[in-house]
């Protein structure tokens, strides 16, 4: 197998031993497991040739990209297709605003690349440094400002992969319209996987903005976010990109990391709220002489009259770019906090957006219940509805943390919500798709997965629970 | 096999002989097929027991909608699903900003109760008084607004439906964010009925804009419209809603059809195009007591300026709901301009945003060397690069108009462009598929429709060419 893979890739794209040691983790750090070998081809006909050799000789493969992953999808006893030397953007299109990338474009690069030609990505998340196309379009990842510019799967025009059988599909339209047959774009998107290797894409992109207004809420209560932040959109046309929920609990463990990390507020409220407008008008970002942009004056009138009418207890607006990036460090900073305990449960559920604090009132009062002296971390992206909710328990037996995951996930299906909103299943989630997906849903994935793989080449053992 | 299907909807929901009649054609008027019978199920679990009958007996299944598909996929000698019972608006959610519906409900009714909630469903379309959901979304419609909202999936956040074998897969989220496994809803979305039986849907909703402007410009080059549109798309914040091209022979056509019938402009431009800008803030839409709208005076300013520079030939804004009226009945005569001529090639291509211009000036040159005589019907959906071009050629000879057809594909899939925008497949452009489709896409498009319909039930015949 290692001659025959050596004969496609060459001799120093295969690693092997400590070479290939640092691929038996992921960032999750959640499980090891030793590759069989890391390949690294050049490109879509080398990944081709891997994926027959692996028909024909019957190995597991599994294509990673920055292993930033948090599921476990990219971890396994298997061949690792990785994709360092397919990092190129090809092409910025600006007049017909595309991206055409190489699966292992790194998503920062994709960024600045955009950016230097007067238009963004908007797709963005704590791993942008390191996580690259295959795997973000593999994982379909979400992010800070996903209630503006969509999921990654909204951001892909198309793209290019190779099936379970080896052979090559060439979606890379840039099309915003083309209904001809099923749309197996999506079917890739989000497969971890599983489905076939992605090596290239087409992905749409905005305009730049032109300016930014950002600032921190203080409420009273959850239950007037959603109205308010529905009310700022009216007000702006649209123009939230991100709408964030910190706890004050969280406010207080974020004091913890380090001393030099300050309180939004003099005084402590319930409901502390990141909000960030981007507009793209020339009009509304021309700075007025004062430093200040007409846009930050606008918020600021908007949150002072909302101050006035007593629907809000407080607000902060950052007046330059070192205020911005304080107000979305803390924010940033939801890994850390969770890390504050090694004893953790991860959720990373979804519920329609009018039922978040009905969410939260009732997951807390089960842990009450449950678990009376466990702590969480929460936070929320409450313009599309995923929560975070970590919970420290106060037993490291496995059987406790089960049944906080299990009535935690009662509620969210009881809600009409996801048990995983984005960051996917891989392996961490098995046992949650086994006993919460639709099971009608999951024989229809294992009819598709068993179709186009009918040797179980592509990642085996993720996404789909053995039945 | 009529009994058993009585036993299900009862007797005065199965139509057959004239009363069935209806269900023979589509608005295409393509093709005729008479059904075995239609049934007009009450609610899911009637859907569910007919297809399972379908198992059993072997018969196949069409569900149809109201039958304003373009391509024949809902006409067949099928038992027709028939969706005049599920027509409920079962709930619109303010704060969620969604509404859940039933397959059965029309567009323009699901239109009607948005905006009662000060919201809007802003999928839209020439048929939209008849077109329901279940149709809809099984043919993924675009319409004109697609380049600010996206196609019909791009506004669907779930869905239920009936597979294939008669199983009800409950995938009715509002969720935005949602990682748990294959995403079934894209795959059933665009599928015509071949995958399964659409039965509900939970629909994105939008704030409705305040005011419109819409305006009609005149221009020399069609080059010049694309970065025109990025511009207008820069100065208002990405606020346009349509962006249409019309060339001065459809103007002129358009004339033809109503003496009453004005020219946009008082000398012919070669390009016409309708924009339209939506704002939603309500600081952008305040009555200055003139009886116009600031935003309206934005648009004048705005192509004001661009007359003066040159970079536009003519301009007229809409002063009033009536002059707006008539700036869009002149793009939505479409249909009837095509009709003109009774022998027509319909061709409803996308290519990439910038390289329409290079498509109409390919497709001309050949329809000049392959038929001199023949004439064009042209509009276009500039914003997101569908081409509706129409051909009139000289013979009714088939060879000839499938030689004309065959050279239209050349230039669309050279420019990396789809034969089927908007419209889909039916059994209209099967010969396309058959040809132009990636032979890997459509073995696994294949490989798809035998693992969750082994026994052809659904919609046979439709979106797949014979192998």
């Amino acid at each position: 197998m290692i001659d025959r893979l050596i004969a496609i890739v060459g001799e120093k794209n295969l690693l092997r031993g400590a070479d290939a040691a640092p691929y038996a983790v992921d960032i999750s750090a959640m499980r090891r497991a030793e590759p069989l070998a890391v390949v690294r081809p050049a490109d879509t006909a080398e990944v081709a040739a891997v994926v027959k050799l692996a028909n024909e000789l019957r190995f597991p493969v599994i294509p990673v990209g920055g292993r930033t992953g948090l599921c476990g999808a990219g971890v396994g006893e298997a061949v690792i297709l990785s994709f360092e030397r397919m990092a190129a953007i090809r092409e910025i299109r600006v007049d017909a605003q595309v991206a055409v990338v190489e699966a292992g474009a790194i998503l920062q690069d994709i960024h600045d690349a955009a950016e230097a030609r007067g238009l963004v990505f908007p797709l963005t998340f704590g791993a942008k440094g390191s996580a690259r196309v295959g795997g973000f379009l593999g994982t379909n990842a979400g992010g800070s400002n996903v209630l503006r510019h969509g999921n990654t799967r909204d951001l892909v025009l198309g793209l290019e992969a190779v099936l379970p059988d080896g052979e090559i599909v060439d979606l890379m339209s840039g099309l915003h319209k083309n209904n001809s047959g099923y749309d197996l774009r999506h079917l890739l998107i989000g497969a971890e996987g599983t489905l076939g290797v992605i090596t290239a894409a087409t992905l749409k992109l905005r305009p730049r903005p032109g300016a930014y207004a950002t600032a921190m809420i203080g409420m009273e209560n959850l239950s007037d976010a959603l109205p308010l932040l529905n009310e700022v959109q009216r007000e702006t046309g649209g123009l939230v990109e991100a709408f964030e929920y910190m706890p004050d609990s969280y406010v207080a463990d974020y004091l913890k990391l380090d001393p030099a990390h300050r309180r939004p507020f003099d005084r402590p409220h319930p409901v502390n709220i990141l909000i960030e407008i981007g507009a793209l008008a020339p009009r509304d970002c021309t700075p007025d002489g004062t430093g200040a942009v007409p846009i930050v004056a606008d918020l600021e009138e908007l949150l002072g009259r909302y101050l006035e009418e007593g629907r809000i207890a407080d607000a902060v607006v950052a007046r330059n770019e070192a205020q911005r990036r304080e107000l979305w460090a803390r924010r940033e900073a939801a890994a850390e906090v969770a890390s504050l305990r090694p004893n953790r449960i991860t959720n990373d559920v979804a519920v329609p957006l009018d039922r978040v604090e009905t969410f939260l009132t009732r997951a807390d009062a089960v842990l009450r219940e449950v678990d009376p002296g466990a702590g969480t971390t929460v936070v929320a992206h409450l313009g599309d509805g995923n929560v975070h909710y970590t919970v420290w328990p106060t037993s490291e037996d496995p059987a406790c943390k089960d049944e906080i995951m299990e009535r935690v996930e009662d509620i969210v299906l009881d809600l009409g919500g996801s048990f995983s909103a984005e960051h996917g299943i891989g392996t961490a989630k098995l046992s949650s798709m086994a006993r919460r997906k639709d099971p009608a849903a999951l024989a229809a994935m294992r009819a598709i997965k068993r179709a186009l793989d009918p040797l179980n080449i592509m990642n085996p053992g993720k996404l789909l629970p053995p039945e």
